[in-house]
């Protein structure tokens, strides 16, 4: 919501030349931060090409002189999005505090853009660099920690599989278990949430936590 | 794809009388089911109260006549996928059977579902008498097992949204993580996905057991 006096009078804010063409300034940054905005708004279903550019106030074919296709708008998307997720620990921490701050930011960042969770669940990886860079962090903190090979995918999977599902739960209503009039009928549930709800500030950072703490504990038993 | 031939000659198709209005052969579940497919077909965002109405070939008055608002339908259709989730367990096995049994198929159903998963996940329970009841059964289970009462929701959220997140999962392409040209940048990972797809039949159900099972460990280990 930035106005141009945000900045003081000192510093105006930089107007683009008159009778400069759009098109011109559009690069594969602009539409891939375009194309985050618009999933975010308007849905997966909603972008097209053609409602992608119009989006960005220029023509069909200005976009198509940067990106080749829904497909490859979608891999720009990825790789925004997971270059935030911070991997900073695969070069120094032990595997099981590396990948806690890992699943935290991952969690964060898909919390941030809920609406991709289902696209990027089942995007290719193959035209993503960057994401496939994390990958390639991730990876390496298993085969340093000595992991059988074969269980590093299933590992990273498993655990991604729950940072999606926890991402979604993020952005869930704070009363998503409220059982309404139906309570006598669901004793020991509505039990429950009334006991959670009096003992955590933030069920669905709470659940994380417990739930993130459970999954590596399980998995490093087992090979680690 | 099933024609009336299908039903061989001494079994013609049922056909509706001539001039009863199609309004009549309206009720919940045909339009619970109708959403469904719906929400399948054209993804959430495209649903509106007309558009439903438009789908089921009558009018919108009389879509309204059965059901309040989009979020009373999103209710059936929560009731209508959830009801298919076996519970079974939970009133004979052990704790960890039980919940192994009730992931497996919740997964299932999910993964028949897909599109749904972003939209349940957010979605109240306090409309759908039928989920609420599952997450009585499984409440009550953790209940019996001896679990603290403030641990059991957060117990449920971390295998749902495990379990949310592995139907996305379930649904990708088979080749989601191959690296194309890019392999000889990312070694470790690339070496990880080799090793996995020699050693697997299908990546997502492998990933799915080992994640749940050291899911499951991690939580009765601390609790059970």
């Amino acid at each position: 919501m930035g106005s141009a006096t945000d900045t003081g009078p000192a510093a105006p804010a930089p107007r683009r030349k008159a009778g400069r063409p759009r098109g011109e300034l559009l690069n594969r940054t602009k539409i891939a931060a375009a194309a985050v905005r618009f999933v975010g708004d308007r849905g997966y279903e909603a972008l097209t090409m053609s409602a992608l550019a119009r989006a960005l106030g220029v023509s069909a074919s200005a976009l198509y002189n940067h990106v080749d296709s829904k497909q490859d708008v979608l891999q720009l998307v990825q790789d925004r999005v997971m270059d935030d997720v911070d991997c900073s620990g695969f070069s120094g921490l032990p595997l099981h505090e590396a990948l806690r701050r890992w699943a935290w930011s991952y969690r964060e960042v898909f919390a941030r853009h809920a609406p991709l969770v289902p696209v990027i669940a089942v995007l290719p990886v193959s035209g993503s660099p960057r994401t496939l860079r994390m990958y390639e962090e991730v990876a390496a903190g298993f085969a340093r920690a000595g992991w059988a090979r074969e269980r590093v995918i299933p590992a990273i999977v498993a655990l991604e599989s729950f940072i999606f599902g926890s991402a979604l739960d993020a952005v869930a209503p704070q009363d998503i278990f409220e059982v309404g009039h139906l309570a006598g009928e669901v004793p020991a549930f509505a039990a429950a949430v009334h006991s959670q709800k009096a003992s955590v500030q933030d069920p669905a950072e709470d659940a994380f936590e417990y739930g993130l703490e459970a999954l590596l504990r399980g998995l490093l038993a087992a090979d680690g």
